[in-house]
């Protein structure tokens, strides 16, 4: 279970989908800065990579999604007589670096989420275009109960959620069930936890079942919106849906459907 | 049912309130370019009189509120040894334009949803200030199932749903219930099929009530606000204050409220 | 009950946690010039205090928690051959920076909402970082119903719940039920009336068990963060957890993670 020579990410290709899976199970699939490091370097090779479609991010082991930083790690550099300042630089950027990395990757990825999402944990979960979650699974911020708190999963939270939840998550740190994760906006759906993996695997097959293009294109013009005021937004929009509506995929797509058939992408 | 001279869009005037009718039922009131600019028209011509307070959009025909752009006639555009790009860029900039001129709009406007709003159909129901949907409504962004992606309808689901839901509805183009519309934001209230035009009747007169020195002087510090810092909102926000607050409606509203009668609005 | 000598603004200070009620409770603790000022200075003093670490906002009477700007006040402003627009300016401009100084006080400030909050009441309790209220609580934006509009509380309107829902508000003037507020995220639980103080107190002191520095620079990075785009509220974050992560309490927090014991706050 605790075997040093195994590989920190997990790669599962199939078709036009790769399952992520952070293989640090007996760490809580901790993020140390060599996982996080193995995860962008994973999903940095994925990116230009047009056959695949959605990526699917999960954790090893089942009960814990992902922990967060790894606090042995920062507890090193922390311990000494002067604090390794430059690995603690290092390894934020390489954190932050990563979860925008997920939202400007060209693929849809979706978070799978058994078990208990904390910290950087959660703030990975939120990072993900979509979320799906067990109906067991757990969601906290609680950098507070350990003299910390969570600067940069505020980031995603404060995005998906109102600011009043997202207080409330930071502020006590408290674990919350995953019917809150529901209700506020951080997760999409949940299932029993024995239907998690059926659901993710069909909601990935049925983007999967998009043309690369469209999920390309549609991404991009998603984030460059998200934020934006509406003049600024609409521009943006309007920009990217004329120089969209040229790709073959979109003439074959129209002519399809005002012809009443399938289309067939190229 | 497919009258070529029956007028693009219907106009019904009752008292303050005014009704806009998009009239393509045989075309499921899709936003082919002349109805845009008609509603386009129809918007212009009321924004400066001060004696209608609210507007009311729906769509005739009961079974399809709207199917957002005509794709026969984008295919059109497409369907020639080149594509028509300057057809398109009026097209993107007109449907544009007026969902802009809707959130601009000196009138509160209200979307009544019967049937299917697809696609920059979600997008008019998105844009305007309050929807109200029969309880069998259904929504979606389904250019993805078409080799297109609605990135303009992405500016209002943005700006009404969380990242989350807006990004499964784009990524997925699913159909999806009123119900979950409810859940997520996009609409404010559902009610049976047989009680929406009266629900909307009666919101309508009850915001009819209201002075419209104050609905238009509220709307627009509304719109003026949204997706504003906190610091930049507040100094919109206290100098709209200010400025309404010696409008002789504010005076009186605050003079009969402070001696317990009704206001007799001038 | 309408004593003129009774303090307009009661203080009950209990270890970390400072009860901070308005008192005027004969006048709907609506927010006069004075009662205005009274809050600020409060919460000017007990912004440096680094002993205290939560304030609960609540009103006397319980039966409104704030009806908002004091319309006498304002009638006798307007009430004049020529408007006192100093006063109107002064006025305004206090109550916008109260908001924005509960936004910006080191300290988690909760509101404990009975009764009634509306107008500028409603704006309070939304500015406040967390907002539990009683069961039977109620909520309104009604500007609208009295000539005028809800200028300012509709930033913290606009902060805290989607679009839609803030217009509806706005725009009806409507008194909603605090299931509704629950449901749009302007609070954050509710509770039956008589376990509300209760809820509230143990909430405080949840928070109050977390280190000081911890609270400050989270809740100084939350509200830097809000608003912001994704690369630049990650900037923000990333150089916040580097330097909050060199503060002794992390150190001794993330220690005793560690080691499996309870943290040693100093």
């Amino acid at each position: 279970m605790n075997d040093p020579d195994a590989p920190l990410v997990l790669l599962d290709e199939r078709g036009a989908i790769v399952r992520v899976t952070l293989n640090r199970p007996h760490a809580g699939n901790a993020l140390a800065l060599p996982l996080i490091e193995a995860l962008a370097a994973a999903f940095a090779a994925l990116a230009p990579r047009e056959d695949i479609k959605v990526i699917v991010v999960a954790g090893a082991g089942g009960r814990i999604f992902c922990a967060g930083h790894d606090l042995g790690e920062l507890r090193s550099a922390l311990d000494r007589e002067t604090p390794d300042e430059a690995y603690l630089a290092r390894d934020f950027a390489a954190l932050t670096a990563l979860m925008q990395a997920i939202m400007a990757q060209p693929q849809i990825v979706i978070a799978e989420i058994e078990g208990v999402a904390t910290a950087a944990g959660c703030e990975l979960a939120a990072a993900c275009d979509l979320a799906l979650a067990a109906s067991n699974a757990r969601f906290a911020v609680p950098g507070v109960n350990i003299g910390f708190w969570c600067h940069t999963p505020q980031v995603q939270l404060i995005r998906a959620v109102g600011a009043k939840h997202a207080m409330m998550m930071l502020a006590t740190g408290r674990l919350f069930p995953a019917t809150h994760a529901l209700e506020i906006g951080l997760v999409n759906a949940l299932y029993p936890p024995e239907e998690l993996a059926g659901a993710v695997e069909a909601l990935a097959a049925e983007i999967a079942a998009k043309p690369a293009s469209v999920l390309r294109q549609g991404k991009a013009s998603f984030n460059r919106i998200a934020g934006r005021g509406i003049a600024e937004a609409y521009a943006i929009a309007r920009e990217a849906a004329q120089a969209h509506i040229l790709h073959p995929d979109a003439k074959e797509g129209i002519t399809a459907f005002t012809e009443k058939r399938d289309p067939r992408w190229i």
